[in-house]
């Protein structure tokens, strides 16, 4: 596939409909570098997840049954949010560990949600079974080229931000986010794969050498707890770095970006960071190195009553 | 005073101390148009402050007793940070009703603090006559001319940015920022006043023609709460628009920038974009408005525990 023209593509399909989210040169994270962040937890519904769901619908033609997604949550609120911008109705399944926050988000955005006991893996066949059942489009959260080619307009537009760095650090649940960047840089720049060491699909089908199921747990668990990685991303990340880092990292990253720069972020959005403050992966001398904050729907919602 | 001089000198003396804060066009709050916003809370210690005190601190010789400020929190904070990045020693006077979040915040940074029983006034002749037995030099709030210079950096970086506002909304407190907008654009673009009613010594001045006290109080007391405009906001400011805003308009605004964009602010942080989410301000149909996030230093700290 010619990921590029993919993206391209994609990028001037979801103009308008996607934000284009602010990017800035951190210098108060207690680091001795520099980092560049992109705040892609500004996007719509509070995470990338907008990218993937709107070109997904802008890509294809959408069937009067709507759309069908399961998500950990913030896929769903996406495609519940591209959904409904657009027209179509949709119906989410997630699973129980989404939250209340990010099933009160969803409601919020006027979704028909189903809430499915136990893991993600168990709202994707119900929304298989809502498929076949209806006829409505799945969007997938990770694993399709359209999900893969709407969020590589998030390093797209990065780029054409005046992105510096040599290497771009990516919090890894399924892997539609880092295909996305390894699909636009294609080794122009290094990407960095970065995981809870409890939920870490991608890093173990690199050492399995192919996909393999992984047990899913820890704070970050509800974004990034895929029980095995897309094979889009699979086949795109051969070669490539990547690092694990400890809940207490990811917390701590977390609090860092809170009390630095008053960027409140789900655990999951401060994954990538936490590989940085908590060392896992140190910059060479002179390496400039860039962060993707990726997702905002902490819980509790800090201003929910 | 030639005001874009001083300020494009703040603006090189500040450079590397403060964070250039990100900018973005928001179509997501729910209006009818977008809106530029200008992220001024990810600034170091989460408002526009650190401007006027490293500006303050770089531009004058600052004596072995160090500084002294008297603040709501936020320029407490802001000027104990860059007395501790300068190497200078500081002593910091809050008034209670700066709260628990903002005290913690302070203490975190390392300063000598006193919490001062009652309002803003009750702190700031603390400050003074700590600094007359002392020596230490005073860092005002918002009433100096390298306060407000050092305010006005905000605004030529926004314009470096690519700002494209005719009108740009700012809230008010003693008027240090809203004197460095005023300053900087000098007519170029329209400014907004927005205050709290319950906290309106800008609106109150220029009613009655001079700087008049007034009561405080409400949910952004703490950081708009001045009992008298300062006398360069106030020379500056005649014949300015200057609008006031409810207390729920501004929890409300509050609210629309959490769920629309995972931007978590104080009160006083949303009190700009209430004037439009309210409906106060209404934009002329083509007039291009923009709003600037001042503060994020919201109570109670979502990650204390």
């Amino acid at each position: 596939m010619d990921w590029k023209t993919e993206i391209s593509a994609a990028q001037a399909r979801v103009a308008g409909h996607t934000q284009v989210t602010p990017v800035m040169e951190s210098t108060g994270l207690g680091l001795d570098y520099p980092v560049e962040l992109k705040l892609e937890q500004l996007q719509h519904t509070g995470s990338f997840k907008a990218r993937g769901a709107f070109n997904t619908l802008l890509s294809q033609d959408v069937p009067t049954a709507g759309v069908v997604a399961a998500s950990g949550g913030n896929h769903g609120a996406a495609a519940a949010f591209a959904a409904r911008s657009l027209g179509f109705p949709a119906k989410i399944f997630v699973p129980e560990m989404a939250g209340p926050s990010k099933i009160a988000l969803i409601r919020r955005i006027g979704a028909d949600l189903s809430v499915v006991p136990g893991e993600y893996a168990n709202a994707l066949s119900q929304a298989q079974a809502h498929e076949g059942a209806t006829g409505a489009m799945q969007i997938h959260a990770y694993d399709a080229p359209a999900t893969v080619a709407g969020q590589g307009t998030c390093f797209a537009e990065w780029q054409g931000q005046g992105l510096q760095a040599d290497t771009v650090l990516v919090g890894v649940g399924g892997g539609g986010l880092i295909a996305g960047a390894l699909a636009w840089f294609g080794g122009a720049r290094k990407v960095v794969a970065v995981e809870p060491e409890t939920s870490c699909a991608l890093n173990a089908a690199l050492r399995a050498g192919s996909p393999v199921d992984v047990s899913v747990s820890g704070i970050a668990a509800n974004a990034l707890g895929a029980r095995r990685i897309g094979s889009i991303c699979f086949d795109l990340a051969q070669g490539m770095t990547s690092v694990l880092v400890t809940d207490e990292a990811i917390a701590q990253a977390q609090a860092r970006l809170w009390q630095a720069h008053r960027i409140l972020v789900e655990p999951a959005g401060a994954t990538a960071l936490a590989a940085l403050t908590s060392g896992v992966y140190q910059p060479e001398p002179g390496e400039r190195v860039a962060v993707l904050v990726c997702g905002g729907n902490i819980a509790p919602d800090p201003l929910e009553v």
